[in-house]
This record gives structure tokens, sequence and C-alpha cells, in this order.
């Protein structure tokens, strides 16, 4: 994951100051100038693959008896967003929702359908991405926006195209659970990422704290403030998509909706869990940094206090008083002195042994 | 910002200290002698803009089927107030609300309209200002009252100008709205210097961690608590607003404050996070405080220990004893003497180096 | 204030372990042997105010079309608070409660009238004092009782007896409230003295962190939580007064209830903000003294280890070895040896400026 | 209080494990191998009391229009206990809820009447003792269980004799208050008590922190977390009962309830206000004992600053250059020499006292 | 219990990543190639044992008037599992449940029964062991599902062979209640061994504090993580089952899910008095070790305070001077030089003791 700026949610914001409500401008940082349009039409029977330009009439692709899932990649071109919420009766401040890439993922109903904004995760190579999605779900039809091209919905794809599973006999409802749940079993990848980094923190901290791994641990911290603000509220709008009684969710996949809830709880605590971790390996790190200043100061204590007695003895016989009888004792230098410093040493060494300092 | 007061709230609270319910005294700061009155009449066809005198009938400027904008400017001439409460139909503890200055964001339903207080914050080159916005919205007409003259809403009265957008077709309620989001989306702009500040003393706080930026760091939760006392009980009140049944809230507004209420919930959000990692920045200043004292303590531990052995030798030889059969050794002090300083000095630091000090 | 115990609020329980339910006690410090009994009786005409004997017959005081202020100061004549209570047909739980001054404020609804207690502080020099106000709110009269003489009603007297204000033509349920408004409004007095104390100990802390500031904050500490536990059940008791259907409080008194309810609002907002203050006036003496610390143990670093080198270079020649050359060399000593000196000296003082210790 | 374990609440459980629901064992420490019964029998004109035997018909105790009380004091005869509940037709599950004595406090409605649990608490000379009562509450009896003889019950059964107060008016509801209310009076005492130690050990941290006294504070925070445990769960058990509509708990006995609800209420606020100071008081150690490092550390730098510059003036003269003028100088010795040294030990000090150290 | 790992309830979901909803794969550790199934048919005149072959048809187990249970210990044969659930109409996404061991405790009602998971902790010499216990219980019948071999049923068990208790004669609603609840008591084994490494720790950690304990308690920090994500959703799933309105809970049976609850609520308790009590360890640790550092820090600066002027003292008399009257002075060494010694260190020490260091 890229450094997470605490701005992150924000950015761009300052753009919208002074327009009307309902003005539709990207927010966020641009990344394609284009826009891509791919349309999957389908029911029990039948599937239709296709990719469409910008200015195909959106009105068009709705047909009476099929699904259709109509993906848009990339936020920057408004026009094509605009026509396409005329074309299905979206509100201009959903829309707006839409290009607004710091929205807080909700569930939103309106007459003609659900709206729902979340985060997607994709963890590959080491690395952690973040996007938008934004699903506009109505009677036959999904609109899924994205910012950019790539997503986790590859399965889902292909399971639509084989024929595999529920999906292609079910409606539209369905298509955006399998969406929804796609995204939230990537949550977990992206969890087991982190979780690995931090169990190697944790390691690292215990034998060699330096302010490198403090540094890591602060930027753990922001990617854990990062990823609960998508996941709680992800789990309110899921429980609310649940619980609603909009005509678009049926009474069969209510039971998809719930799985799905359980698995945004079961990230909701694997999060919290890893929460509770790295705020303590802060106290780890301050123990560790103490243990060793201990051991530091120790061995400074243990050679100065050896030496400074040993360094007065010698001290006392460099003196030059003319009367001092131990300096013409002739055994005194080999035998008294060295015994003294000896004696003192040993005494010293002694006395740390038994404080447990050695 | 300047220095905000933890008295901020309460300041001048006292003056009203065993004044009658209802009587009207401006609480806060006195800022503004005078009183500035402006009008904007409009309906879908036409918009009519004035400053009004002070003394002018109130009780005329409501007009059957134009909206009526009064905005005041200055809070000292309670006369005035006074006047505009009466010819409005406004409750004495309503306009005492107007008045004090350190009043929470809320919303109060009466019989005649609804009561609205806010913070309003403008950032403008590194300088945050705040000033408490009340309004009350009634069937066809929006009274503002602001602290002093300078606001965030030009962009609104541009929009009534031009007739661009919803505004000039919709009520007094949409008004209001209008108003509000204005308030609320310069709260972006606020977190975005804020934040850039955060980060800018973070940078500081791992590099050169000294006083002055601790200074900073407390200066930066006093703003965050000032914030949130300002944030919190207004997404309360929005909230209320969106709940209200008052009939002056029509429903196709309802949408437009839901809206308003997602933003100041990304508000939240944003400073939430901000807290977060500003609590989290006492702690990298003790970290680096604690790292920084470390090693100073081992450059004098690598020191001391490298020549308390060193000078004891030294004052070994320069003791005085008859009988010692180095001092007479030729070779003793230009090879032995130094010898024995080398060896201990590169044990030592190979010591050192072993336990990864140096 | 006085020392605040951590027992206030038990004290003097003990006296009632064993007591059968209902037998009146006063618990808490014994202050005033005497009870003094004052009354004020008014319409909208005509107000009369006296002081009362203690063996008046209270029964008679109700008058049926007049409202009757009864106030109570010192609450250790029992017999009285005993006799009123069956003039008014209070229960006896209720009666205990009044003499109970560690008693929590509350609201309590009985079928004569309501029952509320509250904490009455008042900031005089320097010094904030603590009272227990319990008052009886019935059809046309209030019962108000004090543990002592002297406190913050003046002013709703004041407006008694000239008719200022609604005071006079409303009932007992407005007088009640202004009288709990009277003791609201002192409440910002006693914080605005208690945020400048706070502000005062920050400075302090900062420049000179010694134990006598660090003994403050933990007397700000435990004054905190006396004024915690005195405010949030007042508001709950102002909540449950302003939700209350007893037909005691009248339609429009509720809405001066509701601006009462505001102000403890504001009031708690204030207080938890100097919670937040105080609790990090610890971090900041801890870090105050780390910071000294840090530059003692530098003073100390940079002293030694700039002689501890020099002093080793005058124990080598201080040596008596026979065979040192440099000993006999004239220019050694004034040139060769203080060049070494100051070789060191300079290196070490280079060397801490380039660490950034100087 | 004995040393509490932290395994206190499910120690002696272990028996349960395996056994069938509602098989009889007594879950604690084994207390008394006898079981001792007591019967008080009472109406508005009589009272009797007895002792029993384990042997009598437990059925024939209860009388038409008089209220029975039978007090159980000891656990362990199982049988006794097994023959009491089919005598008042108590479900096997209540009877095994008696026999454990690390059950939470709680209220529990059945059918034949009311089941409740609480801990009493008392305090004899510095020493607090613990004990789980439970009563069975029904129409015209009260069954109370006790672990041991003893309890704090003396005043209740004074009044019962005595005929003071309601008490032998009221029903069997209005015994089961009277005993309630006196196990919470003696919750102040035990409060009183510890609030006592706190204080003395407060005074203790901050004048002589030693281990002794912060081993004194982890056992004043573990009995915080025991009493937390035995007062949170009584004050539900006594809102539950007052909110019961239990046909056992009269009308006119419900306004006593909550009176012992406000005592219970009143309790908590001052144990959390215990827990509040005894989580700062390791603060308190904390900054008690880095002080006291500091005015260490401010010797050992104060005497080594002074005195090695000194010791290399000395060592510098103890040098044996030939060409040393300074040693020949006559006045050199005891002017120049002396003169240096009060001079750099002035400076030095001057220094201290300009960096406030002294 | 071996180290837990933080990943511990997300472990392995990547399988799942980009399935279908309701595909069986077994999600955690594989531990059993292999399934085997027992089964237990009763009533109350009759019980029958047997072991069953995974190629049976299973639909045949369930009989009109016997209560039937069947345990599954293994759950890689998934095929096995996926018949089973047919034969009894469990959905897909049920299934799906069983397999993910990382699930969270949860009740699911379902139309054709009751779904629980729950985790089943095993304490044996001194290593706690985890399995996730799902049950799926239906009118006749109780479906349980382990990860292996070995459980703690046998009491249950024994139960339905012997005929004791009301397990014969009651439903497969009160056998599920009688696995819960053995499932439940052995937590309080789990708890007591749990509390006992505590209290060892606590021990040590005043005693002799180093690296090694500190590890402990973080481990212990990580074993309380995963306990109480064990515990609180059980909690609530218990709860959920005792407010169920499902035809499968008899209300008879009830009465003993409140029985287990309340065991749960003990189980909390106790778990969050570890809770404090550990989290409180780091602090002992800090304070420990602070205390030792001082100790470490007194005896350098007693010794080198004493020394140091010492030192100096000798220093004095070994310079070269001429001019140095003391030095001709015969009692000047035996006497005079060694009573300065003798008096500054005993001076020293003297001020060090009224200091309260020694
Ligand atoms: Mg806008
Ligand atoms: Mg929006
Ligand atoms: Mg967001
Ligand atoms: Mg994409
Ligand atoms: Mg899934
Ligand atoms: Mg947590
Ligand atoms: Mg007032
Ligand atoms: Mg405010
Ligand atoms: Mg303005
Ligand atoms: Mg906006
Ligand atoms: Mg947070
Ligand atoms: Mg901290
Ligand atoms: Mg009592
Ligand atoms: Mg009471
Ligand atoms: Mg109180
Ligand atoms: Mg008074
Ligand atoms: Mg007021
Ligand atoms: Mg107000
Ligand atoms: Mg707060
Ligand atoms: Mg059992
Ligand atoms: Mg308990
Ligand atoms: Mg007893
Ligand atoms: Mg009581
Ligand atoms: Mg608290
Ligand atoms: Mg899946
Ligand atoms: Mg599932
Ligand atoms: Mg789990
Ligand atoms: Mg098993
Ligand atoms: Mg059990
Ligand atoms: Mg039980
Ligand atoms: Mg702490």
């Amino acid at each position: 994951m890229k450094r997470i700026s605490i701005l992150n949610g924000i950015v761009g914001y300052k753009k919208k100051v002074g327009l009307a409500p309902g003005t539709l401008v990207h927010v966020g940082e641009e990344e394609a100038r284009t826009c891509e349009l791919s349309l999957i039409q389908y029911d029990a029977d039948d599937v239709h693959e296709s990719s469409i330009e910008a200015d195909t009439d959106f009105g068009a692709l709705r047909k009476e008896d099929k699904v259709c899932w109509l993906n848009v990649d990339g936020l920057d071109d408004v026009d094509v967003i605009d026509r396409i919420g005329e074309a299905f009766g979206v509100h201009d401040l959903i829309l707006e929702d839409v290009l607004n890439t710091g929205q807080r993922p909700k569930l939103e109903e309106a007459e003609e359908g659900l709206f729902i904004t979340v985060k997607m995760l994709q963890a590959n190579e080491g690395q952690i991405s973040s996007e938008q999605v934004s699903m506009i779900v109505g009677d036959g039809y999904v609109i899924s926006f994205q910012e950019r091209a790539g997503d986790v919905f590859e399965s889902v794809r292909e399971r639509l195209r084989s024929g595999r599973g529920r999906v292609r006999k079910a409606g539209a409802d369905y298509l955006a659970y399998c969406l929804l749940d796609a995204i939230v079993d990537n949550y977990f990848a992206v969890l087991e990422q982190l979780g690995e980094r931090i169990e190697a923190d944790q390691v690292q901290l215990m034998e060699e704290p330096d302010e490198e791994v403090l540094a890591e641990v602060h930027g753990l911290k922001r990617e854990m403030i990062f990823l609960r603000r998508a996941v709680w509220p992800l789990r309110e709008a899921i429980n609310a998509l649940s619980k609603s009684d909009s005509p678009v969710i049926r009474k069969e996949t209510r039971i998809y909706v719930n799985d799905v809830y359980d698995h945004t709880m079961q990230i909701i605590e694997t999060l919290e869990t890893f929460r509770d971790v790295v705020a303590g390996m802060f106290d780890m790190y301050l123990s560790s940094v103490s243990n060793r200043m201990n051991s530091v100061m120790k061995v400074l204590t243990i050679i100065a206090t050896i030496f400074i007695p040993l360094s007065f003895i010698a001290g006392v016989y460099g003196m030059n008083f003319n009367n001092m009888p131990e300096l013409t004792t002739g055994w005194m230098y080999p035998l008294g002195f060295w015994l003294m410093v000896f004696a003192v040493a040993v005494g010293m060494l002694g006395f740390f042994k038994y404080k447990k300092w050695l």
C-alpha cells in the first residue's frame, strides 16, 4: 500500500466548495482520462457480453426479461456518467456520490432502486490497492462504477459465462450480492497479508528494536485506521441491505446477504484483533528500548565502579608525600598493590553477581 | 487559528448570571459595534437585493409569494435583534441563543418555524476563523445572524442572482439547506489545512523532536477538541433536521438534507482519524526523545568505558613505588604501554560492536 | 475549594446503618445547629416576604391563589423538617433524601408534586463552596431546603420583589425553574474560575515542572471528578423534568426547562474539555521532566567526554617511565601538550555540534 | 480482606463439569459442615422466633396469615436445601444457583415467587468479609440462604421483635426489601474503610514511594474489581426488581425498592470515583520515582562536573615535563592553583544555579 | 495452547476467494482426512448407539418417535457433509459455515430448525485445545459436527446410556442444551488454568522481571483476545436462543437455556477480570524494571560521588609543585590525608543516608 495520507477521504474535496448541490465533479485523484464501458446481458438460457461506446443510447440497454450489468471503469468523463444517470433515472445527488471517491461506504434506498458504495481492496505482490466501487441496483439491472480498470469480479463473470451456480437463474439482486461477496472475500486476502506483516514486525521489535521498525508500526496504525474506515460503514451498509424492504431485494436473496454480513463481522473481529496487537507493539518497543538502555547502563556502572576505586588507589601511590613508607617497601608494588587491585575487582564483581546484575 | 482558550464556549457568560430568562445580552467577544443588514427577495422569475437600515419596519419585509432572506452581521445592537424577533414572532429564548455565541450547535423546532445554530469556519491564508451563525427558517423567509461581516455564502448569493441551479425555483427551506451546505463544505477546507499541519509536525517529530513541536502538538489537541465540539452537535442538529416533521421542510428538500448529513459524517470520520493520529504523536515524541537519550548515553558509556581502564593504567605507572621494574625497562613506555592502550581500546570497541552499540 | 475527600458523597452515611427506612437523620457534615425559615408569598399584584419561626403551623402557609415559597436553611433540626413534610404531605423517603447531603442530583415524581435535588456551587474569592439544595414543587408552592444560609437566589428574590420579568405572573413551576436556572448559571462562574486555574497550571507545567504543580494537577483531577458527579445526574434530572408529564409543570414552562437543559449540556461539554486538558497535563509533566533530565544528562556527558581523554593524556605524562622522550623535549609542555588538549576539546565540541547536542 | 484471588467467582466450579443440570453441589469454599436454620413468624400483632432442626417438615412452616422468614446458615448440607426446595416448590436450577457461590448477583422471576442473589459485605476491624446471600421471596414467606453464620440483619430482627417501623404491618416483600436495604447500607461502611486506605496510600505514594506501597496499589485494584463485580449486577437486579410486575412485589413496596436503587447508584458512583483515583496512583508512583531518579542524577552530575575539570588541572600539574615553569613559581601552588580550583567550582555552581538545578 | 496466530479466524480463507456462494470447502487447518460418524437414537424407554458408515442413507436415520443424535468427527470429507445436508434439508450456506472453522459463534434460525456454531475448549495437561462445534437442531434430531475426534460430551452420552436425569425423557432441544452446557462448563476449567498461569506470572514479574516473563505476558494477551472472540459471540448466540420463538425450542427447555446464559455471563466477567489484571501486568513490568534501573543508578552514583573527590585530593598531592609544604610535613600522609579521605567518605555516606538513598 502506498503511504496512506490522513487526508485520504477528503482529498480534492476543495473543488466542490461553492458549487451547486448535484453538480457533477470527479472528487479524488484523477486516474483515467477515459471511461471504459462493458456490458453483460443474461438470463437463465443465454449470456451476451460486449464492450460499448461512450455515445451509446444507454436507455436502450434495459431489456424486459434479461438482467443487464453495465460496468463503468474511470470517473473522469463526467458527461457519460451524467447520461447514464438520466437513462436510468438516477438522482443527481447519487451521481455526485459516485464521483466523490472519499464517500463513506453506504446504502441508499431510492424509489428507482438501491445505491451501494463500498471500497474494493486488492492485494497484489505485497501491494494493497483501494478503489471505490458504486453500484446502482434496480429491477433487472446493475450498474457498477469503478475508479479505474481492474477489479475482483472476474470469478463472477466466469460464473455468468459458464452458467455455474445460481447466478444466471437469479435476478439483478443476486448479481449485486455476488459482486459484494467478491469484494468482501478479497478483504480476507488483504487481512492475511497485513497479519503476516504484523507478525514479522513483532519478531523484529523483540530482537532489534530500531527507529525503522517503529516507523513501520506507525505505518501499520495508519493502515488499520484506513481499513476500519472502510469496513465499519460497510457492515452498516450490508446490515441495512439485509433489513431493507425494498422490492429490489427478493426474499430468497436475503439469506445470501446475511452470509456476507457474517463475513464482514469476521473481518471486523480480525481487524480489531490486529488493532489490539498493533496497539501493544508500541509498548513492546518501549520495553525493548528500556531493556537495552538498562544493559548499557549496567556495563557503564560495572566498569566505572570497578575502576573508580582502583584509580583512587593508584592516585594515592602517585602522591609525592615524603613520608609514605609503603612506597619504599620492596614487595609493596608487585604484591600488595596488585593484591589490593585484585581484591577490589573480585569484591565488586561478587557484589554485582549477588545483585543479579551479571 | 489564534490560540483557542479552553474557556471558549462559556466566555462572557458571567454577564448573564442573575438576569431574568429571555433578557437579551450579547454573550461573547464584542466584535462589531454596528449591525449591518442585507436583504435578498426572490422567486423563480425575479431577484431583488438591498442593504437595509436598522430602523426599518421588519414586519413589512415578508412578501406573499417571494422568499425573503434577511442577513444580520454583528450582534451588539441588541435592539435591532429584538425588533426583528418581534416582527417575525420569535421567542425570547431563541433570541437569547442567537446572542449567546457559546451556544452548542442545535436545531429547535418552534411553531413559527425552525431555529438552527451552527459554527461557520473559514480557512484564509493559514488562519482559521470561527463564527456562530444562527438561522430562523419560516414559511417564505430565512433570517441569518452572524457575529461579524464576511461569510461563506457568496456562492449561494451568486446562484440566487444568476438563477443557476434549483435555488430560485425552490423555497426558503432549500435556501436554508444551501447555506448549511456552504458552511459544511468549508469544513473540508479547514480539515485539509489542519491535516497538512499534522503531517508536517509528524515529520518534524521524527527528525527533530524539541519542545516547540511538542507545544504544537498540544495546540493541535486543543484545536481538535474545539472542532469536535463544533461538529458532533452539528451532526445531531442536521440529523434532527432530516427527521423533523415540521411543515417548513418540504419532502423534496429532505434528500438534500440527507446529503449534508453524509458530509458531516465524512467530516467526523476525518476528524476522528486526525485525533487518533495526534494522540499517537505524544508517543512518537516520547520514543524519539528516549532514542536520543539512548544515543547520548551510549556515547558517554563508550568514551568512559574506554578511557577509564586506560587512565587506571596511566595512574599505575604514575605511582612512586621504588620497586617498579617496568618503569626502568627502556622499551616499556614507547612499546609496552601504548600496546596495552591499543589493546584495551580495540577490545572495548570490539565488545561494543558485538553488543551492537556501534 | 477545600480539599475534596474521595469519601464525599458517602460521608456520615454510617449513621444510617441499621435504621428503619424513612428514619430522618441528617447525613453530612453538621453545619448549622439552627434552622432558619423564610417565606415569600406572591401573585401578579402583590408580594409578601417574612421570616418565620420553627413552631409555625406549616399547614396554614398554603394560600388558594398565591404562590408560596418556603426556604429552609440548615438541616440539623430534623423535627422542623418532619413537620413541614407532614404539612405538605411529603413521603418519609423523600425527607430522608433531603437530609442525605450525599444524595445524587435527581428528579422524583410523587403524586403530590415533584422532588428535585441538586448541588449548588458558588465561587467567591477563589474559593468554591458546594451545598445540596432540595426542592419540593407542588400546586402553588415551592419548598427549598439548603444545608446552610447563603445562596444564589438573590436575583430571583429581587425579581419577585420588583415584579420584573414573568416570574410574578407565572406559577410555582416557573419559580422552581428560576431557582434551577440561577443554580445552573452559577456553574458557569465556577467553570470560568477552574478554567483559569488550569491555564495557569499549564504555563507553570511547561516552564517549571515541580512536585507542587503536579500536586495541583492531582487536585484538579479530584475537583473535576466531583463536578462531573454533580453535573451529569443534574442533566439527567433536568431532562426528566422536561419530559415529565406531571400536571405541576405547565406547558408554557417546558420551553424554559429546555433552555436550562441546553445550559447543562454546555456545562458538560466545557467540563469534558477541561477533563481532556487536565488528563493531558500529566503527559506534559512527564515530557517536561524528561526534557530536563535530558539536558542534565547532556551537560554531564559533554563535560565528562571532553575531560576524560584530557585527563588520560595528563595521566600519561604523569607516568614515571625513565624513557619518555616527550618529557625532556622543551617545547612539549607549553606547545605540544596544550595543542593536544585544545584539539581534543575542539574536536569533541565539533562532534557534539554535529550531533545537535549543543 | 484476605488477598482476593482472580479465580474468585469460578473457584470450585470444576466439581460441576459433567454433572446433569440441576444436580445440587455446593460450589465454593467449604466453610460450615453444618447447616443452622432459624425461623421468624410474624404478623402485625405477634412475632415468634425459633431455631429449627434439619429434619423438620418444611412444608408445615407456611401459615395462612403470618409472614414466615426462614434463614439458612451454611450450604454444605445439600439434602436440607433440597428438601426446603421441594417444600416451597423451588426449581432445581434455582437451588443450583443458591449453592453456586460464584453466582453473579441477579433477580429471577419464577411462577412461585422471586429469586434474588447478592453479595453481602461486612467490614469488621479492618477486615472485609464477603458472603453470598440468596433469597426466595413468595407469597407470605422469605427464605434466605447464607454461606455461614453471621450477617447484617440484626437490625431487621430487632425491628421485627419490637414492632417499630412498618415491617410488622407489611408483607414478605417488605421484609425482603429490608434485608436488601441492610445489605446495601453495609456497602457504605465498606466503601468508607476502602476510601480511607486509598487516602493513606496516596499520602505514602507522594512521600515515600517504595515497592510495598506499589503492591498495596495493585491490591486495591483487585479489590475494586471484586467490588465492581458485586455492585454493578446488584444494581441491575434491584432495577429489575423495581420494574418487575410480579404479584409478589406490592405497589406500596415499589417506592422503597426505588430508594435502595438510589443507594446502589450512590455506591457505584463512589466506587467509580475510587477507581479513577486508584488508576491515577500508578501514574503518581511513576512520577514520584522519576522525580527521585532525577534528583539522584543531579547530585551525580553536579559532583562529577565540578571535580572532573579540577582533577584534570591536578593531573596537569602532576605531569613530569622538565619545562613546566608553573611548578617552580613559588606562589603558584598555594595561590594560583587553589584560585583556579575555587574559580572552577564557583563557576560551575553558578551555572547550575542559573540552570535551576540547585 | 500452541502459540495462537493473530491470523486465526481467517486462516485458509483464501481458498474461498472466487468460489460461488454455497460451494463446500473445508476452511481451516486440515486435520483429519477421514470423517467418523456415530449415532445415538433414544426415547424414554430405550437407547441405541452405533457407529455408521460414510455411505449410509442418512435420510433413513430419522425415526418418528425417537430422538436421533448424529455426530460427525472431521470436516475434510466434504461429500459426506453434503449428503447429510441434503438428507436433512440443510441450506448450502449453513453447510458452508460448518466447514468454515473461523466462523464466529452464532445462532441461525432456518425453517427446518436451528443452526448453532460455537468453539469447544478443552484443557488437558497444561494444554488448551480449541475446536469448532456446529449443531443442527431440528424436530427429533441433533446433528453435531466437530473438527476432529475427541470432545467434552462423554458425560452427556453417559446420562443417555444410563437414563439418569431428564435427558432421555426430553426432546432434541434438551439434548442440544446438554451439549452446549457441557461445552460451556469446560470453559470454567480452561479459565481456572489460565488464571493460575496469570497468578504465577505476576509473582515472577514482581520478583524477577526479565524479557521471558514479558513474552509470557504478551502471550497471555493473545490468548485473552482469542477467548474473548470465542465467548462474547457465544453469549449473543445463547441469548438469541433463549429469546428465539422457533418451535424447535420448547417452553420447558427455555429455563435451562437461561441457566447456560448465566454461566456465559460468569465466564465473561471472569475473563474481563483476567484482562484487567493482564493489562496491568505491563505496568508492573515497567515499574519493576524502572525500580531496578534506579538501584543500579544509585550504586553508580554513590561510588562515583565518594571516590571522585577522593581522587581529586590524591591528584592534588601527586602534583609536582616545588612549594607544597604539606608534602614535607611528616604526619600529613599517614594522618592528615587519610583523615580527609575518611571525612569525605563519611560525609558523603551521611548525606546519602539523609537523602534516604541507602
Ligand atoms: Mg456544494
Ligand atoms: Mg452525497
Ligand atoms: Mg471513507
Ligand atoms: Mg477497478
Ligand atoms: Mg463470501
Ligand atoms: Mg478491544
Ligand atoms: Mg439567567
Ligand atoms: Mg460550543
Ligand atoms: Mg460573518
Ligand atoms: Mg455539500
Ligand atoms: Mg477511535
Ligand atoms: Mg501516553
Ligand atoms: Mg437503612
Ligand atoms: Mg433515598
Ligand atoms: Mg453525589
Ligand atoms: Mg445555602
Ligand atoms: Mg440560564
Ligand atoms: Mg438558550
Ligand atoms: Mg472526550
Ligand atoms: Mg453441568
Ligand atoms: Mg461474581
Ligand atoms: Mg452469614
Ligand atoms: Mg438504605
Ligand atoms: Mg470514569
Ligand atoms: Mg465466495
Ligand atoms: Mg456463512
Ligand atoms: Mg472467530
Ligand atoms: Mg472433537
Ligand atoms: Mg452449566
Ligand atoms: Mg444457574
Ligand atoms: Mg499507564
